[in-house]
C-alpha cells in the first residue's frame, strides 16, 4: 500500500499519532482513503504569502492508482509525496499501542492550547464571527473553542471540495442585528458539484422562554430573567448536492448551545451528526460512511455509534411518505453528558470525520457515467430532500420563523434544482425500487 | 366585436340571461375572452355516445383572430358559431336590465334543482365519490350541492385545459380508508403545461376537537362527543404550472366543511379562493384577473373583493422571503353568512370564473417566445412557489399531518421542477426586478 503523507513546519505529534492509528486499522483501500482524506482535513501544510494555508488535495484518485511519487497538490504549489506505512513505522518504532494512546492524548490537549489562535485563523475561509482578540482572551472558553472548531472544519470541507471540483466558493461574512454573524461558503454550478454550501453562524442575544424551549429537543423549560434568556448559539452546517447522480447528497452540522437563566446558572449543550443521501445505493460507500462514523463514536462511547445511529434514521425521515432522507449516518442532540470537555472532544472526532467519510465516495464516484433516467431519478430524490427540509428540519423551521435570520444561508441547504413527479414509483426489480426499499426500511451497514 | 356563441338543446335561459350581462359590459376583448371562456365552460354542449359531454373550447384563439363563422370543437364534432351580441340581442329584445337580472335568478334555481343528476354526473371526469343514488336521495342537501358543484368545476376546467394543450388528464379515483375519497386529474409534461393538476376530495369521518380547531381559520372551539367531531370536508382545488414563463401560474380552491357537535348543532362554513402566479408582469393580464373575480364578487357583496383580495395578499405571503407568492386575487374561509344558500350561490360564482379569469391569459400568451434566462427565473420562482406551499400553505400542511391522507394528490400543487440559486437577485431596472417588486409590494390592479 502507497500513499501520499505531508510533513510541515507545524505537524505535530499528535496528528502522527493519530497517522498511527490508523494506519494500523488496515482495512484496504477504502479505510486507506478515509485516512488520506482526515489528514489532509486536519493538517495545515504550508503558510502562503496573503495569509492563505494550502491544504493537501483528499487525493484518493490517485491513491487508488497507487502512484507515489509527486503529485501536485493545485495552485499553491506544495508537493510532497511519500509513503504512509514507512512515515508511520518511523515514527512509532519501539513504542507501544497504549503508549502511543496516552501520547496521542497528551499532545492533543497541548497542541489545542499551545497553537497561536491568530496563526489557526489564517486558514479559515474569513476572519471568525468573533474578533481574533477576543478569541485570544477567551481561548479556554467552550464558546471560544467551539468557534475555532467549526471555523476550522469548513475551512477544511470547503478546502477538499475546492480541490475535487477545481471551482471556488464564494464567501460571504454576514452580521446579524440582534448579535452575531456568520460565515457563508457555497460554491454553485461547478464542475462536480451542482451546489455545495458550507456555513458557520455564531449568534447571541435573548431568546424568549418559549424559542428557549424550541431549541432543545427534550423541551426543557428554563427560567428567564423577566422571560429573557441571554444566549450564545454557534455551528457549522453544509450541505452537498453533486451533479452526478452516483455520487451521493452529504449533510453534517455541529453545534453548541449555552443560555444563562435567570439565578446565573449556565445550561449547554451540543448538538449534530453527519448523514448521507444516495441516489442510488452502493453498499461500499454506505459500509465505509458509516464505518468512518462508528471509529469516531467508538474513541468516545461504545453506545454512540448505535443510538446516534437510530437517532439518525428516526430524525430524517419523511413521514408522509414514509421513508428516510437517506441511508442515514449519526445524528445527536442535546449532548451534555458525561462532561462539556468530553462532548466537546467527540463533537471534534465527528467534526473531524466529515471529509473522510465523504470525499472517497466523491472521488470513486465522480467519473461515473449515467443516463438522463437516472439524472431524473436524482431531480426526484431531491425533491424529498427538499420536502424533508422544509417540512421537517427542526434547524430550517427555527430559523425560518426566527427573525433576523439569514435566510440564504438556511435555505442554501436546498439543491439547485428539484423535481416532482405525480404518481412516481420505479419499476420492481430496478436499482431505483432497490434505493427506495432501503428508504422504507432502513438497514444496519457494518 | 364578433364572436362565438353556443346553442344545445339543454342550454338555459339562465345562461342566456349571463350572456346578456357579460356582452352589456363591452369592456374589449379580455372581458369578450372571459365571456366565452366562462359560457365554454358552464355549458354543457351536446351529449355524446360513451357518456362524455362535450364542452366547447375556451377558443380565444380564434376570438383574437375576429372570425366568425365554422369553428372545429375538436374530437367530438360539435359546431357552432356566430356573433354573440346578435345572439345576445334577439333573446333580450324588449327586458329591461332589472327584469334579466330578477329572470336569472328564478331560472337559476329551476335549472339547479331540475336538471337531473344522473345526466350532470356524466359530464364529469369519474363518477362522484359519493354514489350517485345517495346525491339524488340528498338532492337538496348542501353537502350533495356542492359535491355537484366541485364535480363540475373540475370537469369544465380540465376539459378547457386538454383543450388548450391537446394533451389528457390522467384521472385517479381513490378513496380513503376512514371514509370518502376523490379523484385527482394530473396531465403531466403536455404541450402547454408541465404540470396541471385539479383535484376534487370528499372526505368524512371523526375529528379530535384540537383538528377540528385547526381546521377553522378562526380557531373556534367545538364541543365533541367524547372529544370526537364527525365532520365532512370537501373541495375543489388546482395549481397549473405552465412550461411557458410568460403564462402564469394559477391555483384555485374551493371548499366546504361541515362538523356536528356534541348537541347536534351543525356547524359549517365555506372557503376558498383563486389566485394568480405570473413569472412576468403583464399589466392587462393582472386587470382581466382581478376584475373577472371582482365581478363575481360583486354579484353578491360590494366588500367581497376588496376584503379578499386583501386576504389573499396576506395569506399568499411568503414570509422569510418578504414576498408574497404571486399577485394575488381572493381568498376567503371560515365564510358561514350571511345564510348557508347565498354563501353557496356566492362560492359557485367564484368556482365558474376560474376558466374565464385564467385561459384567456393562458391564450394570449401560449406562443410567446423566451429564453433560456426567462426559463430560470421561472424555476426560481417555482421554488419560491414550492417554499410556500410547504412551509405556510395551511391545507398542505393539515394534509401532511393527517393520517390516510392522499399525499400525491395533497403535493401535485408541486411544479414539475423547481430551482434554488443562492443570492438570486435581479439586476436593477430588468423584468425580473420589476416583477420582485410587485411581489414585495402588493398593489390594486383595478
Amino acid at each position: 500500500m502507497t500513499s501520499i503523507a505531508l510533513c510541515t513546519i507545524n505537524s505535530s505529534a499528535r496528528s502522527i499519532a493519530r497517522l498511527c492509528q490508523v494506519s494500523r486499522s488496515a482495512h484496504g483501500t477504502a479505510d486507506f482513503h478515509s485516512f488520506v482524506a482526515r489528514y489532509s482535513t486536519l493538517r495545515k501544510c504550508a503558510f502562503l504569502p496573503g495569509g492563505k494555508w494550502s491544504f493537501i488535495r483528499a487525493g484518493t484518485r490517485q491513491m487508488s492508482q497507487a502512484s507515489p511519487g509527486r503529485i501536485s497538490l493545485g495552485r499553491y504549489g506544495v508537493f510532497l509525496a511519500a509513503g504512509a506505512a514507512a512515515v508511520t513505522g518511523v515514527l512509532t518504532a519501539g513504542v507501544s499501542h497504549f503508549q502511543r494512546a496516552e501520547m496521542a492524548t497528551k499532545i492533543s490537549k497541548v497542541e489545542e492550547e499551545e497553537e497561536n489562535i491568530r496563526e489557526r485563523c489564517k486558514s479559515f475561509m474569513s476572519v471568525p464571527v468573533t474578533d481574533i482578540k477576543v478569541l485570544e482572551q477567551r481561548k479556554d472558553a467552550m464558546s471560544a473553542r467551539m468557534e475555532m472548531l467549526i471555523m476550522e472544519t469548513q475551512a477544511a470541507f470547503c478546502r477538499a471540495l475546492e480541490e475535487v471540483d477545481g471551482g471556488s466558493f464564494r464567501v460571504d461574512r454576514w452580521s446579524r442585528k440582534e448579535g452575531g454573524g456568520g460565515i457563508s461558503c457555497v460554491m454553485q454550478d461547478g464542475k462536480v458539484f451542482e451546489k455545495a454550501g458550507v456555513n458557520v453562524s455564531v449568534v447571541f442575544g435573548n431568546l424568549t422562554e418559549e424559542a428557549a424551549k424550541q431549541m432543545r429537543s427534550r423541551g426543557k423549560v428554563l427560567k428567564g430573567k423577566d422571560g429573557k434568556l441571554p444566549f450564545c448559539a454557534m455551528g457549522v452546517s453544509s450541505v452537498i448536492h453533486p451533479k452526478n447522480p452516483h455520487v451521493p447528497t452529504v449533510h453534517f452540522n455541529y453545534r453548541y448551545f449555552e443560555i444563562e437563566e435567570a439565578d446565573g446558572t449556565k445550561q449547554w449543550w451540543f448538538g449534530g451528526g453527519t448523514d448521507l443521501t444516495p441516489i442510488y445505493i452502493d453498499l461500499e460507500d454506505a459500509a465505509h460512511f458509516h464505518k468512518t462514523l462508528k471509529e469516531a463514536c467508538d474513541k468516545h462511547h461504545p453506545k454512540y455509534y448505535p443510538d446516534f445511529k437510530k437517532w439518525c434514521d428516526n430524525y430524517f425521515y419523511i413521514r408522509h411518505r414514509g421513508e428516510t432522507r437517506g441511508i442515514g449516518g449519526i445524528f445527536f442532540d442535546d449532548l451534555d453528558s458525561p462532561d462539556q470537555e468530553e462532548v466537546f472532544n467527540f463533537v471534534k472526532s465527528c467534526a473531524k470525520t466529515v471529509v473522510p467519510c465523504y470525499l472517497p465516495i466523491v472521488n470513486k464516484h465522480l467519473n461515473d457515467s449515467f443516463t438522463p433516467e437516472e439524472k431524473d431519478w436524482q431531480q426526484v430524490r431531491r425533491g424529498r430532500y427538499v420536502e424533508f427540509n422544509l417540512v421537517y428540519d427542526r434547524g430550517v423551521k427555527f430559523g425560518l420563523a426566527t427573525p433576523g435570520s439569514r435566510i440564504e444561508s438556511i435555505l442554501m441547504s436546498l439543491p439547485l434544482t428539484a423535481r416532482w413527479e405525480y404518481m412516481h414509483e420505479p419499476t420492481k426489480g430496478t436499482k431505483e425500487a432497490e434505493m427506495l426499499e432501503v428508504l422504507r426500511n432502513p438497514k444496519e451497514w457494518i
